[in-house]
């Protein structure tokens, strides 16, 4: 990790990365409802391209403090891999959520919504959790091998796989616990039942585990040169 | 600032700069209303696109000459922070508004609309101004990290925000106040009521000065390598 | 090739590859054509850009090690450019096959589909063929002049290729034996009847071909520099 | 120029260029109205979004072997630039307008239309010609800066460059005489009168000559550094 800036100073960008991610991911669903005339692909389209763009720019300008992690899923993976210790993951995950929360506080603000809301949007049943466990499965993938092979891209590959991720699972790929927990606190287009995000979550972890184990087989180099 | 160029041609590049500006926020506005049928989330998709876009290639082009700040609150920010007088400052935010109310014109003109017209669109409420101060603070705070870790991401970073904030924000992100007096003069897509404006002014500078505060401190170095 | 890397690795990069790319193309192709309420453009926006986007990060992170050909085209022309052996070849389509299928499959888990469908979705005639043998030709074109000027940029000129391709060519532009084999089986908005299978594959094997001739000759430098 | 490739090489560099980047735009129009169901923002994002994407990969992979002009207005600016000599840059024109015509066949080839056809989609009127102007202006403006202070990023300018100039210009932003020539015999989306062609042409030239002057100015650096 680095080691260039404070405990708080890193704890702040993982809050503050995490705040403006959910206010991109909750106001960009709300605005997109509210202007698409009923057309859902319209809508989702908009809220995809706004979290992309707000991934890009975060990661670009958090990275270098904190990491750039925003996601519990990606701290326990970075955790195991011995970047950063348990007890520093679970300040980080703490973080994560607790601005995550506040994001979400500070969409229903800009749109006139009550601050504090409960998703009453289902999102169960084992489609959808193996759409999260591939969706995770793809992120985790991805951040392994861009940190391995083009570091300097790694903003621009997650903002573009989620991009792709939004589309191509059933779920619109959440990926990422504190955005799980968070979402389960709006009833808007970005929402889900909290009793649905326990699950959600597991698949998740699951999927990023399954990463870790693949990517470190598949990454390694062969101890000799081929002959 | 860059002194290879002379204040004439720096002024000339932030005023070019926020005319072709305004004529893509405006014009595309006008463009994405009269062809998307009613829907106004595909003519918001058109006129982000059409933002980000323009964006890129301004700070890409004019970045070298004035710094590309197209923005009266960049250059606020950018007084305080000691790297231009009061004076330039001041003769930039001419430029600026001079050339964003000519930037609308040209729309005007492109389109076969009357050249001068004054906006009847209501943007006001605390909501709006909460929205305008979140955008500003985000887009000062991109700034400002971009240019400490990835200068020469600036121009991607820049546009990739404002393509977020034109939909996680419910006042599709003025962010500028250059920008928002132009568009007070357009009774078109992109329009804001004359007696909006001052609001969204200082919400802007006041999202402004809180970034700059927030990095000031997040972005420090520690003063020793942790151990 | 990558000579870092196992056989084993490179064919499990190969067919993990081409299974998230298919997954991406079926599976963003059920999610658009479910919400675009029957706005055909509107799917086809999403389809586009979740394969674009997947290409790109694919590339990104599969490329260092086994090459990123995802494609029995691009494998093809490899070998007779001499950069793998003809075996290597066999494997790699053998791998790129298979994935491409585990991809489907997966995409329609993801939607509660049955997992085993053929396409009744008639593609064929010789303006389709056509269009795939143009498609292929850009798409060989595209990558055959980039490895050689901006290898760097290999992800981004092949995704945002594609990203035209699928719009400019009237069969959208398959431009790939194994997807193009993948999506015969799956009744969904991106399949092709098995039976128009082999002419695409037929065409698209032209278009490389001839990219290939036509590249080598409009690339290869002078023997003396010009006077 | 690249004195690497032949002159043969070069022209043919222009040819395939233009003629695919005409079969972009010509064929995405035909796509992109025959599937929005008559929402014509809809086709002209899925038109944008195709010419930006061929842009962005043409201008790579050929910008190397002929300077990847594709358009008149590019090969006399750089004639008058002394990049190119007068007879070079007649027959990059020549280059251009045959690989035109020849891309806005293979779009007919590809939609099974008639091959040879001629546009009856009047654009005309001092607006339209206004809308010209600016358009060739902002693209001239876009190419010489970029040239001069990041040539590595070219083909992403230019490409982004004219995603926003097809919405912000009231004419869609031909900004290229061969275009032009190319999209009158085309009775499609992107189509122009052959009548009304020659006043485009004109008020391109004039953008573009207007661009040469302001930047010859605006980028040309002091004699003496600052004090």
């Amino acid at each position: 990790m680095t080691e260039r800036y404070s405990a708080g100073q890193r704890l702040a960008a993982e809050a503050l990365g995490s705040a403006l991610l959910l206010a991109a991911v909750v106001g960009s669903g709300i605005m997109g409802e509210r202007l698409a005339g009923g057309n859902v692909a319209i809508a989702l389209i908009a809220n995809t391209a706004a979290t992309g763009a707000m991934l890009f720019v975060l990661i670009t300008i958090f990275g270098p403090v904190s990491g750039a992690h925003f996601n519990p899923a990606v701290s326990v993976v970075a955790t195991l891999q011995r970047n950063i210790t348990w007890s520093v993951c679970a300040a980080y995950v703490a973080a994560q959520v607790a601005g995550a929360l506040i994001g979400v506080a500070a969409a229903h603000a800009m749109f006139e919504m009550p601050i504090v809301q409960v998703s009453l949007k289902p999102r169960s049943g084992a489609a959808q959790l193996f759409s999260e466990f591939i969706a995770t499965f793809g992120l985790i993938t991805c951040i392994l091998a861009t940190v391995r092979f083009a570091p300097s891209r790694i903003a621009a590959a997650v903002a573009v796989y989620i991009t792709a991720a939004y589309w191509f699972t059933a779920s619109t790929s959440f990926a990422n616990p504190a955005v799980t927990l968070a979402r389960s606190v709006t009833d808007t287009f970005a929402g889900i039942r909290p009793i649905d995000a326990p699950a959600f979550i597991a698949a998740q972890l699951c999927g990023a585990l399954a990463a870790m184990l693949v990517m470190s087989w598949l990454l390694s180099p062969r101890d000799r040169p081929a002959r």
